[in-house]
């Protein structure tokens, strides 16, 4: 039973201290109240924690006061759940409605709130949206345009920046779960020898990988990809019928969770024999991943991590690679801001969490991906997955 | 191995039925294109598969003209996995780019498309979206300024009817896979008699259960959520450290897949012995669910549904219902259209698959759910969950 010994959830000082950042970010953006709408914002302002996301129905409102603790605008079937977290403010309608999905509820709380503001700075205020890159709004398109209406002559003005600052320094609580999942996963990986073997179907294969991670403690499996065969280029494969063969590769990638944190890294391996080329492909992408990991200092960027990987890879590689990084944050998501690119110049400070993943065009336009997960600490990285071996691993 | 009997996706006919019915909609609106951006939309036009759609980093685009196969403009990195599906025009563009991800490309694509139109038609012409209830842009809003800006003299407008009133009735292949993982979930919940027993947690129950859905064939297990105790409130809920006792209720309600399909309903047992008030509470869903079950006819409606439930229920727990619905449709996703409720008023057809899920208040705030799922035929229902037993079930 490994999985009973960390705490679920966070303290209440912990949400104090996300909350209290982002008001003195709002503060100095002049942003008088910030909505959110996605479940890892959500999440993150609240701890509301529950898979019911996944029905389209309903939407989610949390709003940040410039001061105070968030008020959450919510369907009544989420009233139970959400007072078990730290909020006090919590505002309910009776969903589904379709002649008003929590618009009109919405509109005045907005309205209130900013009528504190009013008070002190008066004008018309801004109320600060995630709009930019790797956003969305989780509400209908036309109940956003009523809502804007709503709330004139207050805007909505776009504050991703304000979101994504925070949320790319992870607390030492945040990091021991993602360092949890990823122990789980690499001991996942591990075991793969005495779980998978020729004769099994990808199907089979994939089903299981992932009974074993849930035994070995993870909660969830959400994402998981993988392919066998002599090499492959559809990296992001559901499995099929396909029956492994010796000499097959097999890669697995997977993002595992514990208590809402992902894990997100691969393994390749073989099985009886493999060729020079394959091994030669995987020994460029462990070597490339080892050179990132050496650069990852705090004050360096994501584009230092692109280059030192690149200066490893191939250049042809590097032009034809189909992905558009080399690795990525992880947290709350299975990817999350930044990006390892070649532009993308993310200064790396302590308490980031990210991933490292070369990817290699080998043989007749195969992929060859490799990753490892990490966070930066003042004096070089804290690998979170367990390394993976320098040699194409042989399963017998 | 049960999991290996049913053919996996669709043939292309499946896709050209989709497809020619939504243009046939799509000129009955003066629709001239059609803009998805979700995960289910794309995979029901495409069949495109995977569980990438949870990194938010890219967006993705299907655009089905006013004639012909759909066109997708996608991140490279899904360029091999959609080349397998029925499409033939596939545009990428290499992402993440935060400077344009995707957005000149797609507003180029779409006036091509367009002007095809436009030379038949003339004028400004009108590209549909979903923007209705249940459904959101999956794209940054302040890209989606940015296109509108770009497909101007064009514009967007709301087309959330057309893909709903598609999707909302199943084809025979759909109906297959969501009986399908309906079963594997049946024989699920006839194990937890074996799986299950006091002296566990939550957490060791919810993990088991889990476990045991992807032995029987589930794909995938997104959605579980549950309770245990003598009664509960929070039906949305994750498990916790509390041991399972004597006397406890415990109630599961998962939407497992397979092959993208979902099923969605919930098990109520007790453990050892349990209440007079649990056990009528009990009989009354499972009595209220019976009721509906038997007006489920083609040219009823889904408030004829509510209708039967609530004749059933007290009239105390219908004014209290948190939940807003006594069920709702099914397929792609856990919760679909339409809504069991007193005003909803969707005609049911042939071929809809939908819950019916009465929801009562007992004891003390206690909540008692019941849920099965079924498919509307000519001649009433067809359940597709392996039916409740009348009288709640005792785990000894």
């Amino acid at each position: 039973m490994t999985y009973l010994d960390l705490a679920r959830g966070f303290p209440e000082d912990e949400f104090e201290k996300r909350v209290f950042k982002m008001q003195k970010l709002m503060h100095d953006k002049c942003i008088s109240a910030f909505l959110v709408t996605t479940e890892p914002e959500v999440r993150y302002l609240t701890g509301f924690h529950t898979p019911f996301w996944q029905s389209p129905t309903r939407p989610w409102f949390v709003i940040v006061p410039h001061a105070g603790k968030p008020v959450a605008v919510i369907p009544s079937i989420g009233e139970v759940a959400m007072k078990e977290t730290w909020l006090d403010d919590i505002r309910t309608w009776s969903s589904p409605n379709p002649t008003d999905e929590g618009v009109v509820l919405l509109g005045d709380t907005l309205k209130e709130i900013l009528d504190v503001s009013s008070n002190s700075s008066g004008g018309n205020l801004q109320i600060g949206i995630p709009m930019g890159n790797e956003t969305h709004l989780r509400m209908p398109l036309m109940d956003y345009q009523k809502l804007k209406d709503v709330i004139a002559p207050h805007t909505f003005v776009d504050a991703t920046e304000i979101i994504q600052s925070l949320r790319i320094i992870k607390s030492e609580r945040e990091i021991e779960k993602i360092s949890k999942i990823c122990k789980i996963v690499s001991e996942g990986f591990a075991e793969i020898p005495t779980l998978i073997n020729t004769g099994m179907t990808e199907r089979e294969a994939f089903r299981a990988f992932r009974i074993k991670l849930l035994e070995l403690g993870a909660d969830e499996v959400p994402y998981l990809v993988g392919a066998t065969g002599q090499g492959f280029s559809d990296i992001i494969k559901q499995p099929s019928d396909r029956i492994i063969e010796p000499g097959d590769l097999i890669m697995f990638d997977t993002g595992s969770t514990y208590d809402g944190y992902f894990s997100d890294f691969d393994r390749n391996m073989a099985f009886d024999f493999t060729t020079d080329d394959a091994n030669s492909a995987y020994k460029i992408v462990w070597e490339a991943t080892e050179a990132a990991l050496e650069v990852a200092l705090p004050g360096k960027t994501t584009s230092d991590l692109w280059q030192a990987m690149a200066s490893v890879l191939e250049s042809e590689s590097i032009k034809s690679d189909s992905v558009g990084r080399f690795g990525h944050g992880l947290g709350m998501q299975v990817t999350e801001w930044p990006s390892n690119t070649k532009n993308d110049r993310t200064v790396l400070q302590e308490g980031m969490v990210l991933t490292v993943e070369p990817n290699l065009i080998w043989g007749h336009g195969h992929v060859m991906v490799h990753e490892e997960n990490f966070v930066v600490r003042g004096d070089g990285v804290e690998l979170l997955s367990t390394r993976a071996c320098p040699e194409l691993e042989i399963i017998y």
